[in-house]
């Protein structure tokens, strides 16, 4: 394919309409839903749906909006390419801490309600996608710290690669964790709220897709 | 980055340990859910559930899977480009029939049992990216038989981008279907038709995960 390079303010164009677009329409309806139909957020209450609620906020806020930015430095920070691989590892460091925090308020409502543990698709999926994760950024982290210059290049098109299919399953992850909210309270709700759960799913979706499209586009040329 | 460009045989390897290994893992706990637990699959039927199980079949083994098919044809086809395109174009044809197909029993299901068409999440996902896949469609075959040479290698980067962000929302889409499903279907079902619809989530996420590594290692190096 004989197309030229896009040039680099294709990215930042991508990168403006995404923080200035998707980020709210994400994070909107889900606040909204959060806060105004679901009790609101705490971690050690009494009541269980407000311990849930730490989950979906951690992992979505925390795990793939964090995750999505630190995917993107690689392409829109200034400075040395030292510069952006630190940005790009403490950022994964605080989404995979905030991740932690997510999944160990899921497990304490569970044990709140007493259901079993780790059964729908959602949580293998969920939980799949986690451990890889960090095995990702531990291989990264030790290709940085000990790896030569050789290695390193070698190495990189599979990091890319398998870190891009790690944000894929990420989404998807939030995607079938909506849908089971959805199905499970689709006969007792507000209609206004099922809609929030599918534009916040679409937000989070198209999301993902602008992410991988301001790192793939520029490599397909 | 200064990686070398990985051989042809890679793509083989890749594409060979998807034909052997993910396709029967996909397709095996599906035919187990569809045939053993749920009553089987007919069109005509009086029965709602043998006509709502021609919707998964036709877009799962119909749609999803084509199009992968059609995605890696590219790589892995012999022959001239041109026959390459043809055998992409014919691929996407089939798949997307056999989608209007599966999108129709699903309608006629929910016209049987009286229930509101197109409310959930996976349906909103799933026709938004049906009818964005029969566009992207129409505009290949535009761009194949109208445009210059200049045109089409300028659109190809978009194209191949475009094409890959849809079938990971093809892939989402199928996901978030079966969770709704497994979801209406956890209190009153066998702990095994349980971890089959996971397995087969798993299996389908994997495959997607290969088809789009098969596309995406040779254009990082």
């Amino acid at each position: 394919m004989g197309a030229s390079i896009p040039m680099q303010k294709d990215y930042i164009y991508i990168y403006h309409n995404f923080g200035t677009l998707i980020w709210p329409s994400c994070s909107n309806p889900f606040a909204c839903l959060v806060l105004h139909y679901r009790e609101g957020i705490e971690y050690d209450s009494q009541n269980p749906l407000r311990v849930f609620n730490v989950h979906p906020f951690m992992m979505f806020f925390g795990f793939i909006f964090l995750i999505g930015l630190a995917i993107l430095s690689h392409q829109t920070v200034p400075g040395s390419h030292e510069t952006r691989k630190i940005i790009h590892l403490t950022l994964h460091f605080i989404a995979i801490i905030l991740g932690i925090v997510g999944l160990c308020a899921v497990f304490k409502f569970y044990d709140m309600v007493n259901w079993e543990d780790v059964t729908s698709l959602h949580s293998w999926i969920g939980i799949g996608t986690f451990c890889l994760v960090g095995l990702q950024w531990l291989m990264g982290l030790g290709f940085m710290l000990q790896g030569s210059a050789q290695s390193r290049s070698t190495m990189a098109p599979w990091h890319v690669a398998a870190g891009r299919a790690l944000f894929f399953m990420a989404i998807c992850a939030a995607l079938t964790g909506l849908m089971e909210k959805y199905t499970m309270i689709k006969l007792v709700t507000h209609h206004r709220e099922s809609h929030l759960i599918n534009f916040t799913g679409l937000a989070i979706l198209l999301f993902g897709v602008f992410v991988d499209m301001s790192v793939g586009l520029p490599r397909y040329a």
